[in-house]
């Protein structure tokens, strides 16, 4: 079942070494059947050049296991709750990619300091508030993914399909599994630059980019006027 | 028609994964055959490992399409006003490489800091001013490039190949394609280093090098009586 | 003899050049036999890539040479006071992995700045003291072994399983060579993290992670109630 | 003549760009038959990847050539200067490798904050001064040269094997080609750390290390009692 789905997961799940977006198994990707409601995610704790189709996981929006013998990822209560809160997207992922991360850490959005960072998100990369003990304590990956979800209260997630996760790492979505690895890459890009230009601008000083440039380059890509690329 | 060009438009383009210019599909480049006023250029949104000789654009320079059946590169206008501005040029580079965007974003011209600097930039590399709202929405491209040119308004483009496009990123160019990304690459180093050199100095204090070997250490390779390599 | 453990400690000092921790032969991993008291480790001064089983050395535990025809890593007499204090370890590491050294350089500890952290490190990775002169001139690798122990006077070494010796380098240990390896690895990829967090956080200000997260990640990997990965 | 000279500075030349030192042309490595007299170096501006044993130059000490079809590097006449004034050197590069050109750009010596350091360097590696504006318009590559030896007038060349040309980049030497450029992949680990170092402690101070672990580290490699690796 979900044959088509699973190998795209599964190819997703690999462009993270690639990409060098992973260390050793700390990142996952899923994606999302949106008729039956069922999601392929990556086995926890599985080695990214020895998993194969058949270790990958189907659970439904519930989180209960339908199909797959390993255990899934354990941030899938995480893509469950941004799965039934964006119903847009169609994959999800987690890393610990290493400037992504340093921004968790930092606990700081990531503001749009260029047209890089304008061709994909339109505004700061949000980072979340930090989660309360209660929160920690019970249900963590889910109330992960709720912390996201309330950041994204004022923000829409199809315009800035990535968020900081405080003192932990980025998850990034995107209308399938493969845009959502692509998002991630770009995510890192981005946060490797913002790091260099606030670090330099420290000596010098340096403000975001005009709104008129943040609306141009996001919607040359992504209006409907948008004229990037092949498609017409 | 215009074999050789593409042939060298073609391998400048790949040249760029190759030095690690680019992620995805975000640079171009572009050859011109002054002869006939032709240039050749990446189409837009076509991956590098994909592009044939085939799929490259042919337009003349008011930007009408000669030949090709794809897009041509949405930062065309910006090559096209690159060619009519500076008559020496034969080739023009665009890319998001990561430190020279760092500078960009910054919206700081790279300081000559050192003789790697000035083996090939007669002075700082520019950044443009800020791009003002109505050049952003009309003509947005065109007008990328006659920011370029107003920014060489007392610089000579030929003793500083290259420019960093304020909150955006760099341009650089050459008397081919393959000059252009060989600029591109040296852009990138200089502005790696001089990134360190300024946030190292930054504890101790630095200043730009003396004239003296500014003047030696581009004109030992560039002036009348250049010494360096086999030519002579 | 011990034709396992010589294996295993083989595939583990291969690993640091695989994994960029080691320039030159700048590393050395080293495994016991428990049983025994025997420890098998790198021969002092052989790159990676000509090392062979044959050229591993036996020593017992107050540093006799067992078997082998070379020379000892210099560094051994650490690695037998590290199996001494610190009765759980079965591999030990010695690197000057880039970032991890940059810490031990600055004499500063490691705080933990965020679950990547936490799920390998339960607290700040501290720094040793500054040896002394006679500490330094008399049985220096045998005392640089002391000061770790001393420096883990109040931290348990199964829950922090490395160290940054003073103006030196790393240490990591794990219940085997490979996991001390592993333990490297990631000792490497916080220190680069937390170097950018803290630099970037200079700019705005930043603290450690909240107690429930670093006990919450800690514990999901390592506590008795521990639920990531396959083992159930 | 002097092949197996010429094939140890051809390996040690194409040593550069494997270690990632060198872009583009942008190093040479030199070697000395002290017997003869007779220095073996680079061509200048051939790429490494075309370079074969009949490209390299041979000259006298005083630059005459004695050998070989091709310009030796336009870097010659330093090297010769530094042949002449220190006597146990075999080898010498230069090059313009990143982080060791931040600092030269800085024009700042490198503290020795480490035992990285210390294994190889007895004490800061200098920066010269810069270069007078008639030094550096006649035989500037000579003066290059005479700053260097001016910047060791106490300080043992055998003991610190390396120097920051101001404003420009690092030489480094050895005993032998392979040993020089050896020295230069050690000052560009070096370099990369106390970079970082520096940085990461001007949040919270830091000192060279002590002047006993400098001895230690050093003299174990090093001095007459030196017992690091395999020979006794």
């Amino acid at each position: 079942m979900l044959e088509l789905l699973k190998q795209a997961v599964l190819d997703a799940n690999k462009e993270l070494p690639k990409r060098g977006l992973v260390t050793y198994t700390w990142g996952n990707v899923s994606g999302i059947d949106r008729s039956s409601g069922l999601v392929v995610i990556k086995p926890s704790g599985v080695p990214y050049d020895e998993l194969h189709i058949e270790h990958l996981v189907v659970v439904d929006l519930e989180g209960n296991k339908v199909e797959g013998r390993l255990n899934p990822s354990s941030d899938t209560p995480t893509h469950l709750i941004l799965y039934k809160a964006f119903p847009n997207i169609g994959g999800a992922v987690h890393t610990h990619s290493r400037w992504a991360t340093v921004w968790a850490q930092a606990g700081m959005d990531i503001p749009a300091l260029g047209t890089t960072h304008a061709d994909y998100f339109y505004g700061s990369i949000p980072c979340t508030r930090q989660m309360e003990r209660q929160e920690i304590e019970q249900a963590y990956e889910e109330n992960t993914g709720k912390v996201i979800v309330e950041t994204f209260n004022n923000i829409d997630a199809d315009d800035v399909p990535a968020v900081l996760v405080n003192s932990h790492g980025p998850f990034a979505w995107g209308k399938d599994a493969a845009e959502a690895v692509h998002n991630s890459v770009v995510l890192e890009e981005v946060a490797m630059m913002a790091y260099h230009t606030l670090t330099l601008s420290n000596i010098a000083g340096v403000t975001s980019i005009d709104q008129a440039l943040l609306d141009k380059h996001f919607l040359r890509k992504h209006g409907k006027n948008a004229y990037y690329g092949q498609k017409q």
